[in-house]
């Protein structure tokens, strides 16, 4: 049995519709295991998974009875099999945050039935870990943080970010991870005040700051860290600012849990950017599983209600343009009463500058 | 002047649209270069990049006045200025192949002008290079030829596939790619059989096939190229499988022009597949730029056009479920009256015999 699946029907079921179209991998995965290219059908008779050639040996020998899904080529459905796919239907759900315009046509045309958006139905379900989703991504996260431990051995004047942000994926991908969870950031001296650098081929040097960000996957999760470096003693400037994102970042993880107003923390965490004059680029943090980015963010605008074995990360961060720019993050796995940390590499300044 | 954003406004007109979101990263690329997530408005009087605060730096040292684009910040916005910014438009297009049904309604709501959907307005102009572009993907290929050089030194029996994956990626971003074009293959044994393998742990070893399919990217634009390697000598039954794949690779490269009948062409390798009794998999090649995969395809069903200065990948393949694969392919520039490899690596069984 597929009790995901099942919860599915029920959902869907409340909200009047008789099957569901599945067009997001990631939710895909996490429905079924299945990692091909395809589309999941949820109809009145049985789970259809329709994906191509290419993808047919690897979804027969993944999928199990206890699954109760039917896979197909779609090179064997004409267009009568497509048209009778829903027979018993009368509305049917697909992801509009993820189907196209274009796709939404087609939709139309092959299955001819009334389809009715949906927003985020399996998005909402996949913020809630399980303890499986849960281990995963613990693992993503002590790969991340020894690879860490790892680099900073690495990292001495003269290396690009390029060739650091290559060790950086090496290390991972042959310790355990599946691949990366998102494109590696490695920015130094002037770089790093840019949140989205691209490694470049600038060699690092004395007296740069090095900001990383990175992160792995583990069977589909993902680990999100960040940490600036110094090579070198870091001006006054650059501690000042790295001891006021490192007590913004305290503030935050000592406001998450089930049941803290963390909105009125996050309200507390802007006034302090105001008083320092500082631009807030980006939010505080956003949750992450399957995708690196998943809804809640820590905002203070709109609704934000935190529950336990909810993963996210928290991530302030202060940017100079054109000079430097500090980033502290881990990712927090939130708790009834309080949140810890995943990635669990020091946060102190003399820790960083130990390093140099 | 930005004479691709020229070219846009006259195909609009033509359309009767006064004006155009869009949405895709890499039609803004080509549009103007710029390598930030947002969206590009064209409207009856300017040309706006609409971004956020993580990228306003980049943006705004990035553009010149020659390219006639005013860059705001999403912050700076208010309701009245979206609802603005398309005035004296009645119909605005958005590209339905990229834009979600959940950003149709946002645009609705959001500029309250007529949405009109348009099919690979942008894709259409970019399915012809301009020379920069070929130059790109000539370098890009010319660091996947070398790479693959590399990389048949690199190769014994021990290594696992994964670190084989590595080695390739790493060489190519150590040697002048910008990125990866796509997740790189390295399949063994009978991973082989699988066109889209994933690089596992699994050791190479004496007697295996090696089915390689990797690419980079400079400046954007991709390469793609696979190649078979044999640890020791193949069996018959391989040599067979591959002098047919290199018989069909061959027949197709050769009727490829701007004046050639491509599809009789195809239509000719498709009865070589049934007569041999094998199952094609997937197409004999894609056209290729900022994008993996891009129209046209070589497919002998429905429209198929080829013009001077497309680029497109030619590239045949066999199957074996749970046995073995074989694969040879190369990104190709089609010109006038012929086609030239721009991935040059040997294709001849010898020369890959002799790599083991």
């Amino acid at each position: 049995m597929n009790s995901k699946i099942r919860a599915l029907k029920n959902q869907i079921k409340a909200l009047n519709l008789q099957g569901m179209i599945i067009s997001n991998p990631k939710s895909i995965r996490y429905l079924t295991g299945l990692m091909a290219e395809g589309t999941l059908l949820i109809t009145p008779r049985e789970n259809i998974f329709i994906t191509d050639s290419r993808y047919m040996e690897t979804v027969n020998s993944f999928l199990t009875i206890d699954q109760e899904i039917v896979a197909y080529d779609i090179r064997n459905l004409n267009k009568t099999d497509l048209e009778s796919i829903f027979d018993g239907a009368e509305n049917v759900g697909f992801e509009e945050a993820y189907v196209t315009y274009e796709q939404y046509k087609f939709y139309l045309q092959t299955y001819r039935v009334n389809l009715v958006e949906t927003d985020k139905l399996i998005e909402l379900h996949r913020m809630v870990k399980e303890d499986d989703e849960i281990e995963n991504i613990k693992k993503a996260c002590l790969i991340t943080d020894n690879c860490f431990d790892y680099i900073k051995e690495f990292v001495k004047p003269g290396v690009t970010e390029k060739e650091i942000a290559f060790e950086i994926e090496k290390y991972m991908v042959t310790h355990g991870a599946e691949g990366l969870a998102f494109d590696t950031i490695v920015a130094s001296g002037p770089n790093s005040s840019l949140p989205h650098a691209i490694p470049t081929d600038r060699k690092v040097e004395e007296k740069d700051i090095i900001q990383f960000d990175f992160g792995c996957k583990v069977n589909g999760y993902c680990s999100d860290f960040s940490r600036a470096m110094f090579l070198g003693n870091p001006t006054s400037d650059m501690v000042n600012v790295y001891d006021f994102v490192l007590k913004e970042y305290r503030k935050i993880i000592s406001g998450l849990s089930e049941s803290s107003d963390i909105k009125s923390v996050l309200k507390e965490c802007e006034q302090d950017y105001k008083n320092e004059k500082y631009d807030l680029l980006h939010s505080f943090g956003h949750s992450l599983g399957l995708d690196i980015h998943e809804d809640p963010i820590l905002s203070s605008k709109g609704e934000l209600k935190l529950k336990k074995n909810m993963l996210i990360t928290v991530e302030p961060g202060v940017y100079f343009p054109g000079k430097f720019g500090i980033r502290i993050e881990d990712t927090v796995l939130i708790n009834k009463t309080g949140a810890t940390p995943l990635t669990k590499s020091g946060t102190m300044l003399d820790f960083v500058k130990k390093v140099c």
